[in-house]
């Protein structure tokens, strides 16, 4: 599943719609490898594009997504996960024959079903979450490493095209990322507990505390929470596309700290030794 | 509530019962900043007390816990909160008439109820807690500055005698921190919010994740669940001295996660946003 290969690959023209944080450093990362030749920023915002083009993450930009994609070899959608499949649907009728789709969202099971049974014949679909990210916003955070040593998730259907799927593995292994292949829901249930969990648990401390006891928040508190400053908007956003495996992982979740007020109760030393050393272990393997 | 004077204060003897990471700092702090001529470590562990004195975070040590507490002005048990309240008694007739006990617990109910009311006269009790730490143990991480800037809540109730607790204030004020006073009982509520459940909550992240799963833990992951690697024995004993309080902060952490769920459930974009905008707003205040 996982292949360190650094692959070069070389494409004509690649398409970035949204040209944000991640959108901004797939752009400075293709650039930096010689992936494209042409990169085009798609997004709403002219000033935000014409910094994105300053900084070197894109050579020309236009407002209009039709336009934007019609040249592209791969188009890289990098909006809001909520709007991925509808954008991608608007432009279907835009994309070169053998263009490969691709798109950086946190969610994938909603947009690889909508996406892979939707667009034109020989325009082909593949669904990818670049494990990076930052709570920070905007391509003037971007940066062509971003991806280097990352876990970048490629998706795979029975529907998925071979083909597609071995560029799409390329592209991102091409930008430095490490590639994992798996099924859409797979990946939805496994994010929901390392990425999106985390993320609402992070809100629900910060938000639970009443405001007279916040100057008691030391370090400890400050790293748990850290997440909890990310855009409200992406989240809610994440939080409903992938709400099945939301309600799965909050599942698991509420029944072990239930484990814990058990364990609490019954003043049983042992339980919590045992939670708390298991849950040490697995925070230990994972490195500072 | 808080006063950022810093002050000096002299004494002959100050004794810190368990050396560890905050007893040999609180050792080399005291050095650093002249407040004691003597500083007495006892612990249990000849070669980890030898290593203190070499860092010079005392002077000399016991392991004869009597001993050791005979010639203090200032006390400070630094042991798990589980064994203090015990500890104190047991030296109860060792202490020198006016000496000052006190003690470095991140829980404090339980130890106050025990020590106000079964010391000697002549001998008081002061609870304190320094919010100060680390996931890192022993005083070879000890530092002289670990109370710079940080609060210390020094506990007071209707028993409390108030020139031990002016002398308490200015101990930990003199070792650098700021100084707060709070009922044993509010800081035990407090706390529950703004460390125990964290730390809680950071298990129970790091223990649902099914190994396979493990590898698409990322840097939000590792931020929330770093709290987690601290050492089970130590926050056993935390959470169990604290349980009342505990069971209240769960229960306000488990009903904003039905909130949350509830409104993923019914994709209800509003409240989650209003939810996560909160919490985001609570944590932009507290800076990185």
């Amino acid at each position: 599943m996982l292949d360190h290969t650094i692959l070069f690959m070389q494409i004509d023209t690649l398409t970035i719609v949204g040209v944000g944080l991640i959108g901004g450093s797939i752009g400075l990362a293709a650039r930096k490898r010689g992936i494209a030749r042409h990169i085009i920023g798609v997004g709403r915002d002219a000033g935000s594009l014409q910094r994105a083009r300053q900084t070197g993450a894109i050579d020309w930009f236009t407002l209009d997504l039709l336009e934007g994609v019609r040249p592209a070899d791969i188009v890289v959608f990098c909006t809001p996960v909520d709007k991925i499949a509808r954008q991608a649907e608007q432009a279907a009728a835009a994309f070169k024959k053998g263009a490969l789709v691709t798109d950086a969202g946190s969610t994938k099971a909603n947009i690889v079903r909508d996406l892979e049974s939707r667009l034109p014949a020989g325009v082909h679909f593949v669904g990818s979450h670049p494990l990076a990210g930052s709570e920070k916003r905007g391509s003037d955070h971007a940066n062509a490493e971003l991806f280097n040593g990352r876990i970048t998730v490629v998706t795979q259907t029975a529907r998925t095209d071979r083909n597609a799927l071995e560029r799409a593995q390329e592209f991102w292994k091409a930008l430095g990322s490490e590639v994992h292949v798996l099924d859409p829901e797979t990946h939805d249930h496994a994010l929901a507990l390392t990425s999106h969990l985390p993320h609402l648990v992070a809100s629900t401390l910060a938000g639970i505390v009443p405001p007279q006891w916040r100057p008691f928040a030391a370090t400890g508190f400050r790293d748990t929470t850290r997440i909890a400053a990310g855009d409200p908007a992406l989240w809610a956003a994440i939080f409903r596309e992938n709400a099945l495996a939301m309600c799965d992982a909050l599942q698991r979740c509420t029944d072990r700290l239930n484990e814990f007020r058990k364990a609490i109760m019954n003043d049983d030393d042992a339980t919590l030794i045992e939670l708390l050393s298991y849950a040490k272990r697995v925070r230990d393997a994972l490195g500072s």
